[in-house]
């Protein structure tokens, strides 16, 4: 009989097709920029028109008001008998820029070969729309649901999930729920789904170097003050030196080495070094001195640099020492750092080593905490079930070196255990970068995975209980 | 009689301040920045604004292009029996950015408190714009001129004057001088007139790293690749050390040391440390160990990065490991030193540290040698009498720290010894920096030093030839 629910609504899924993918892109084009404030309005925007798309799928909805960017909550409840299923995504999406290394506008969306070409297409805006079109579809086929729904999008994702903790928190009894599913990661290469069951978390500063009060003529002043793009370089390029290790004081105390089943399931992922060394065009791999390229951004903090500014930056040679300088660097963190106490690490480091002639203010703009799932648990058995149905494969348990901070929240404040992250997308969709694109075979099986779980997860014993 | 004369031009020097302060603001509005591109129509109206000038000074004018920026040349022939003085100076100016720290537009002239505030107000249209006045109000008394006068105004100062050269070895005969005057300096300090007999070089470069072709997420990606900013800063912060040491190598091979006797006069300069801290707003000053403050810019050389960038600048966080990042990075040159040697030993260093896994590219954007003038010249004495008479107080001799690449080629191509740096501008006249200023007392001032110039190099005995 599931196996007739699913043939039924599957079919829903390829007749409709294009119908939602329309949609999609028209969610696609609105700019929900959260970093940047003047896109205040788009993110808003985005926002209300998943709500009118929530309600045209019978849910009840309900936008809740934060600081800054609303989250968007819908919910379909059937039967108090049937497990809950909360499936969180974040409708906000990363800063377009660099815009000239795009091929098309990033809020017009493109399609080429199979994928569609847009910012956020595969972050996260094309693998939430995913879930709601699998409900979309199973309504059109009079089905009884056989879980209860919850979602949950918010706008604040790319920014640090500043408000989501709150909300969690003064709304536990909304949220109660058995399993969360996350789709906003990726499949582990094309063709080999995955179910992600480790996350790295985030420490993310801005750091900016005062020197002179006025930008000064380097003839006239050179070798009279320190220059601060100097007294920057001077701090960053001892926060780790050239094997990747990083420098700061007791940074890896607490860093926990994963068992020997999980390094071989590592070792026995397909990963072929030459071809993605020459799909990212570079001379060669680099990382962490004695570990593998999987093991490093599995379960080996890094350290980036992923902005710096300072002085001229435009045609030609202008001769000054500029006033100020600065840069924004992030740590990704592993089992069993915390990001609170990377920080305080991290600005004790840096007052240690600032030069004393400059000023070195340091601003943190985000923290998250790495995670770790068992992957033992039953409802983790019913998501490879549900994978191996939506993609027609089955899935690998892969540790991803992304952050998704909501993930910890999910954990700590509503206590759900079974945190099931599966993405829909590929690693090659260039998500944050130019050229952001989530393939159209991805939304399709995302849409059937969604299908499939809801089954699979109200086949296992009762546990309406929230934990 | 002399001294006749003298009190007859100065009282019309008085008399039409008003006029001849209106007239420069109108120089000073025409956004005359040669480094970018997008303003080249502005660069070659403002040549063309001198030429109608000089020409209502009954002097011959000719323009002469270049592949850029056209050379604004004027002649005024009196006798073979006078000294020929060439006078040079540049009508074009630093880009203005940062434009928000800027009190006024800079290309809108603003006078308060006796200052003019635009860009190129003192570097350098100011400046030599009182030539061209001293000239105008000299005409009006109906006296001969004593001196055959030269103009010769270039547009691509800012950019390395990259013209000049084949313009000075084209035109050898027609710009043949017995002294060349030039007014693109300040004095020593407030109140302390200053004959420059020494500049510091320049070599100038930017430095580009290329990582992975595309920008990549610092999540997925972090422990993969090698990150080009991290790359830059490798390179930039083994460039110098933290006692401002340049780690180049031989890079200190040619420096040679003044003599005693000018060591000493640097050590007779009035220079309160303190103060200039303040002005500058600094914790500290800073530079080479040994070396007092003011040996420091005068004949030490320096390395500045001018500028930097690389990845997400803007508001918030984004998790990029960017594609490419570059910097500007200059170096003054003290006497021996010669700008292609330094410039090769520069690329061969960078070649030396740079970081395999990434590819760096130099570019040489420009090159000046270092200057050092006979202080013992007659002509030297000449031009300290002069600006006695100008400014009523005998001026200081100094080496400065900045560069004007032509003084070099003036010796080099014309054979020209007497070149007589004469600065009316101020230290904190901020120029390349935002609201850059020129004091309208140092207007009046270097317009009697260049009247009293002239008739005081009519008195040296017939140097009519050109050595």
């Amino acid at each position: 009989m599931d196996d007739e629910r699913i043939g039924k609504v599957f079919r829903v899924i390829e007749e409709r097709r294009d119908a939602f993918i329309e949609e999609l892109l028209d969610f696609l084009k609105i700019p929900s920029v959260s970093a940047d404030s003047s896109y205040r309005i788009d993110v808003r925007r985005a926002a209300e028109w998943l709500v009118a798309s929530l309600a045209r799928l019978g849910m009840e909805t309900k936008i809740f008001e934060t600081g800054n960017h609303p989250i968007v909550f819908g919910e379909l409840f059937t039967s108090f008998d049937r497990p809950t299923l909360l499936v969180y995504g974040h409708y906000d999406v990363q800063p377009p820029d660099p815009l000239d290394e795009w091929t098309n506008n990033p809020f017009d969306p493109s399609i080429r070969d199979g994928y569609v070409y847009a910012r956020g297409a595969s972050d996260d805006k094309g693998q939430l729309f995913a879930h709601m079109k699998a409900l979309d579809a199973w309504r059109q086929c009079g089905f009884e649901l056989p879980v209860n729904l919850k979602f949950v999008f918010e706008g604040e994702e790319e920014i640090g999930s500043p408000s989501l903790e709150a909300f969690l928190k003064n709304n536990e009894d909304l949220l109660k729920a058995d399993a969360v599913v996350i789709s906003d990661g990726h499949q582990f290469a094309k063709g080999i789904p995955a179910i992600t069951y480790g996350l790295r978390g985030l420490a993310y500063f801005e750091v900016e170097v005062e020197g002179p009060k006025m930008d000064l003529h380097s003839g006239g002043f050179g070798g009279l003050v320190m220059n601060p793009i100097h007294a920057l370089i001077f701090i960053l390029s001892r926060l780790k030196d050239l094997k990747d290790c990083i420098l700061i004081d007791n940074f890896y105390d607490d860093v926990i080495m994963p068992d020997e089943e999980e390094r071989e399931m590592i070792r026995q992922l397909p990963f072929d070094e030459e071809a993605l060394r020459k799909e990212l065009g570079v001379r060669e791999l680099f990382g962490e001195d004695g570990f593998l390229p999987l093991e490093r951004k599995s379960f080996r903090p890094t350290l980036d640099i992923n902005g710096i500014w300072g002085g001229y930056q435009k045609e030609g040679a202008k001769t000054i020492i500029p006033s100020r300088a600065g840069a924004k660097v992030s740590i990704r963190l592993v089992p069993n750092q915390r990001h609170d106490v990377v920080t305080r690490l991290f600005v004790e480091y840096l007052k240690k080593i600032a030069p004393p002639a400059v000023k070195v203010n340091v601003r943190v703009l985000a923290g998250a905490n790495p995670v770790l799932v068992d992957r033992k648990l039953p409802e983790m058995k019913a998501a490879e079930h549900a994978i191996e149905i939506g993609f027609g494969k089955k899935p690998v348990f892969i540790r991803e070196g992304g952050t998704i901070p909501v993930v910890n929240m999910f954990y700590e404040i509503l206590g759900v255990r079974p945190l099931l992250m599966i993405g829909f997308g590929r690693p090659d969709d260039r998500i944050h970068g130019p050229d952001e694109r989530f393939h159209l075979d991805d939304f399709l099986c995302g849409m059937k995975t969604a299908v499939a779980l809801w089954i699979e997860l109200a086949k296992l014993s009762f546990r309406s209980e929230g934990s």
